[in-house]
């Protein structure tokens, strides 16, 4: 295929993206869109208007969801998908989920000025949940659209302000008349084009990130007592120091991360101590800890292997241990076939590339269950992300349109569906 | 000399403290007696009225120390004193500072039984603050008596409520027409008597703890600066972890201290870690160092040489480091012709000693500026304190009477001055 203009792809994706920012802008450089409030529906509409004028044909799904579609002149019913999500968290960047829209409308209008029809319908979305900022649920947008949620249970789930999904969903004009629809059994393929969201293309001055799969999460509560002494009168051997316990298990888990080496992450993100006094020795010390992997079993191996080295030290130092797990979610591999086919797209663009695990969660792990599903990374200026901070270079913008546009003229105009 | 008889001086020990607990009784077997709160002065009352049913001659000074005296033959002025603090922390124990008083009141009653007056004139002292519980300063009792403190500064110290420290001292009897008095040059030895509030003499059985210096303390706040960056998508090999770097520089703490050995303690007390959120890499940490020792040399030597090894490891971790001193207080050793003959008393009395530092503060480390100063312990249970657990059974209060009344007779009697 032939590529689009690059300065011409930069310039439209660019601008898009600032016009975008406009819809929730926070005054600081930072952008607030939360799910159905004012903010959002602005930007779902006026994404809405610009596809139109694109010539794409937009509707709106139940819950807000947003399609633009270039209908396919075969009749099989199959639809090609690409986008991300438009809501931001609080004071979130311009580019995250943004990108994505943007991005993706970029490669269609570029695909149907340059080729035409394509052969299966090709869409954008514009998912209206992925952040999980505002209700105690994320991807409510792809979960509706994958049958992971339910648009009926929105009654049971409410905001800080006591505002329930279903009351905000009507608010800004979406559910009801009379509810479901949002599943779909049509999609052939979902490719998601996002910021990294991390300094790894950065640092190894990769254009692009082929993400080979979304990583699974364990995520445990400990909580390790000792007993509180006087910092003064109690001699170091007769302690029982929950923190210097704590310490050392914190230590191990550093250790035994670097041991396995990548995708893997071990993250002691929170940490209380009681009664955390300066003259007292620490008595109890809680703290989290966050294990990511893109192999799931791995991942498990990993897990039961540090947490039994956390009780080892405990029984070792005398401390009593309670290790609660909350949350375990499954990784989610992307389809190898378009890893292999976006490695290639990459190569013959001489824009160096690499797969990369996402670390974060991202629509694509849900659409997985329902077709096979790619994701691209572009960089992020030096990994950051949900902050008025996050930045990516217009050129590094037009690279992931360009990849994406080959990998959709692959999938919806030659019809070379994985 | 004779002996005091034992289950007698327990009695009346045991007895005393239970009476005294009555003021104050937080109604959980805890006590609170603030500075000249109404709980405070009637505590002091009762203690003046027990002096004198006694035989002493009782006097407040300007700031409401209580003194009972016992009246000395030998016409030089000069006086040998015994005592500790009427006031408790919040929900203390019965026995912190109290005891020293009940015992010291059970010593005098013996020895006057027994041998009648003194050579010198025998005191024994209520001090009417040590705790530093209510207003931001400790020790105000003895502090007055030696010139720490001038009363006259009382109406620029303030407590929680807004109440200035004079105000209080007026409120309760005490202090102005026309202020000053308070100091004291004519004391010839001070003896105090305390419970351990540390596990040392229970675990190794000792039944008395003859303390060979009260500890000096350095303070520091240290701050350390990463990088706070997403718990998934910032690879090991990437981050600035400030708490893993925190980690580290505890165990060294830990390690560096048990090397030094005892007396010297280390103490990282309270931690503070930001954001603490579970899913994102710490940023930056604070933490408090305790570091104790009776030999200010060893004490600045250690702290020196274990904080340029923090900073070594912020170093080698790529952190940033502050770190700030905020208490320097120097050692009091004890005079060691006292110890000496506490040891000797000790064991004519087949009581099992140890010389022990104390860890912790005591009104006898401001007597050592102005006169030759002694301090014993005996045991408190599982080392116990601040609280309404604190306890030490009626016969180790006993043999701590035993000691304290012999030292005494050596002193005010025989006329032993050291």
């Amino acid at each position: 295929m032939r590529l689009p203009m690059k300065q011409e792809t930069a310039l439209f994706v660019s601008s898009l993206l600032q016009e975008l920012a406009a819809f929730g802008d926070d005054g600081n450089g930072g952008v607030t869109r939360l799910l159905y409030t004012p903010e959002w529906r602005n930007a779902q509409l006026f994404l809405a208007k610009k596809m139109e004028e694109q010539g794409l044909n937009t509707r709106f799904d139940r819950v807000g969801n947003l399609y633009g579609a270039l209908q396919g002149t075969n009749r099989s019913g199959k639809a090609v998908l690409t986008g991300s999500h438009i809501d931001t968290v609080v004071s979130g960047g311009r580019y995250d989920g943004a990108y994505g829209i943007a991005a993706g409308l970029a490669a269609l209008v570029y695909l149907k000025e340059t080729y035409g029809d394509p052969l299966y319908t090709l869409e954008l979305v514009s998912f209206c949940e992925e952040e999980g900022s505002r209700f105690p649920l994320a991807y409510w947008g792809s979960g509706n659209v994958t049958g992971l949620y339910e648009i009926g249970k929105a009654d049971r789930i409410f905001d800080n302000s006591g505002v329930s999904l279903e009351a905000a969903m009507l608010g800004a004009g979406f559910g009801k008349p009379e509810q479901p629809e949002s599943l779909r059994a049509d999609i052939a393929a979902f490719v998601e084009l996002h910021i990294e969201q991390g300094p790894v293309l950065e640092r190894q001055r990769k254009r692009v990130g082929i993400v080979d799969a979304i990583v699974g999460q364990h995520r445990y509560a400990v909580t390790v007592h000792g007993e509180a002494n006087h910092a003064g009168t109690t001699p170091m051997n007769m302690r029982k120091d929950a923190l210097i316990g704590v310490s050392e298990m914190i230590l191990q888990l550093e250790a035994d991360a670097l041991a396995a080496g990548e995708p893997l992450v071990a993250t002691v993100g929170r940490i209380d101590c009681a009664p955390n006094t300066p003259n007292v020795v620490p008595g109890s010390v809680g703290f989290t800890v966050d294990i990511r992997h893109t192999d799931d079993r791995i991942l498990s191996q990993f897990s039961e292997s540090v947490l039994a080295k956390f009780k080892e030290i405990a029984i070792w130092r005398e401390l009593d241990i309670q290790i609660s797990p909350w949350l375990d979610t499954k990784s989610a591999p992307m389809n190898s076939q378009l890893i292999d086919r976006l490695e290639h797209i990459s190569a013959d663009l001489s824009l160096a590339s690499r797969t990369i695990p996402s670390g974060a969660g991202h629509d694509a792990q849900l659409l997985t269950a329902v077709c096979p599903t790619a994701m691209l990374f572009v960089p992020s200026r030096a990994g950051i992300s949900h902050s008025a901070l996050e930045y990516t270079s217009a050129e590094e913008l037009a690279d992931g349109v360009s990849v994406l546009a080959a990998l959709l003229y692959e999938l919806a105009y030659e019809g070379k569906l994985p």
